[in-house]
């Protein structure tokens, strides 16, 4: 089969694999469609040193099912494949397992290619409400709804979200579905446009008004080394500043008004699918707005150049 | 009356000032014992831009209150002085007050002097069964207290705490006294040896055993640059660090940990006066043992000198 692969001696390629054999766990997934990550960009800078077929978001149809009960069936799938041994797992810390593996990302080949397989566990079936083109979304949207899970984010209080990239439009449509009071802010016209059919207040970064201050909850989407410190000035005392940025390199940050303003710097990475899925089914989001382009797997290469352009925000690949 | 003074244009030095006024709202206070804190030493680097007299640890006795609520008793203070009137005072953030002045650091004269005046509002009694020498205490006490007033500590899950300076230490005693499961991380034997009365788990930071990881509650008290790091390197998946360094220079790091594994990174400053009297008075902490030397007030230049040196601890002033 075709996939697009990584490694550090032959960089990003169109490679022919062996179709995998799902373990006894496992089913075998037909991948319908992918989506290209900025964690796939970052992989193929060598970052998080894995070597293999990149890619973890994606929808596909199930081909074999050894228990049957999702042959046939359109799914998703959980990224992060636990041990279910380990302390960290004993704790039900599944997705901070001390031994994980994580698709496409970390021991384990991806999606961007003709067939997968993942552990039963993993899987979850897409309602026939929700197309393709969305359901490759409920992996980020997953994401964005953990913020919710693991803070007590309230109604009242207002929320800023820092970014304008892919990952702060998806947290913005999220939360306002949740119901909380989200302003996005942004460096692009075009970008903060894309929420235009929502009700949600956004401002260009140099526009932001004199009375925009002291916001009990500031998130940093931003996935740049200035976002936090941009964040930290934003926020109230005893604020929550909610950090999504995982880019792989030091910063250079005085972190003493963290102190000084008893604020609270929340890490969050993934999130649970169920809620995800349901959230999709449930609102109208406008995730068409998100997709730049969308390429056949054997056009892979062409794909990651599109992502890596400044104004792309999804771009997806169909197998 | 006699003074320690800093200005950026004359360093620290002993200065002769006039005895304060206090306003209606004040009481005139004569300082009986005074400590010096981190916080005077990175003042006179000129760092927070304070000119005036030095100091906000200390214990004194009220010599005039037109109220005549306080006169004659033993007394401490509050360092800061909220406006009571910004939107952060109408929000109870009192200590967070956008017009905020603080005792020996912003725009009020400090405690190391002969006499000093505070608002009514800031004045705590001293029990008689809390000594002079304990109740220059309250103030750093107040600060570790703050942690636990912030969040939430389990009494069943295990505390390090990084640093066994002057904080480092006070911070373990305090959170023993409130039950807490505390284990301190130091680098000098005779630092942690001063805990040595109480049941508190001490190890050298090259002695850590190799299980003392992925630990829920981790302090940073190291007040230098690489504690973070140190931090979330011990912290357990979607633990906490509580951030007690307010080190006014930026430092280089690595946040990507702190996303990927959902930590919390919590700042901490300042705490509650009442609570920290009241663990002083109902229990036995150590605190002689972190008295270094004391310097009569004419003598305060070489009290800096002494504070200043690498193995001193608590440092007093006698005016």
């Amino acid at each position: 089969m075709q996939a697009i692969t990584y490694d550090d001696q032959e960089e990003l390629q169109l490679s022919i694999r062996e179709k995998p054999v799902p373990a006894q766990d496992e089913v075998l997934i037909k991948v319908r469609l992918a989506g290209i990550c900025n964690t796939d960009m970052e992989i193929t800078s060598g970052m998080l040193g894995f070597n293999g077929v990149l890619g973890h978001e994606f929808v596909g149809e199930v081909v074999q099912d050894n228990q049957d009960k999702f042959t046939g069936r359109r799914v998703v799938g959980e990224v992060n494949i636990p041990c279910y041994d380990c302390q960290r797992c004993k704790r039900r810390q599944f997705r901070h397992c001390a031994n994980i593996k994580a698709l496409g990302m970390r021991g384990k080949d991806g999606v961007l290619a003709e067939y997968v397989t993942l552990p039963r566990e993993n899987v979850f079936l897409v309602p026939n409400e929700i197309t393709d083109k969305e359901a490759v979304f409920v992996e980020p949207i997953a994401a964005a709804v953990e913020i919710a899970e693991q803070y007590h984010l309230k109604p009242s209080e207002k929320i800023a979200i820092l970014g304008d990239g892919k990952l702060g439009l998806i947290i913005a449509m999220t939360l306002q579905a949740l119901g909380l009071p989200v302003t996005v802010i942004g460096r692009h016209e075009n970008k903060l446009a894309k929420l235009s059919s929502l009700a949600i207040e956004t401002y260009l970064e140099k526009n932001i008004p004199a009375d925009f201050q002291d916001i009990p909850v500031v998130i940093d989407a931003t996935g740049s080394s200035s976002g936090l410190e941009s964040a930290l000035n934003l926020v109230r005392p005893e604020g929550k500043v909610i950090f999504k940025t995982t880019i792989a390199k030091e910063i250079n940050i005085n972190l003493a008004p963290l102190a000084i303003n008893e604020v609270q710097l929340l890490g969050s990475r993934c999130g649970p699918f169920a809620p995800a899925i349901k959230l999709i089914k449930e609102n109208n989001l406008p995730l068409g707005e998100l997709i730049t382009a969308q390429y056949p797997l054997k056009e892979g290469l062409k794909a990651f150049a599109k992502a890596r352009e400044k104004d792309t925000l999804k771009v997806l690949v169909k197998p």
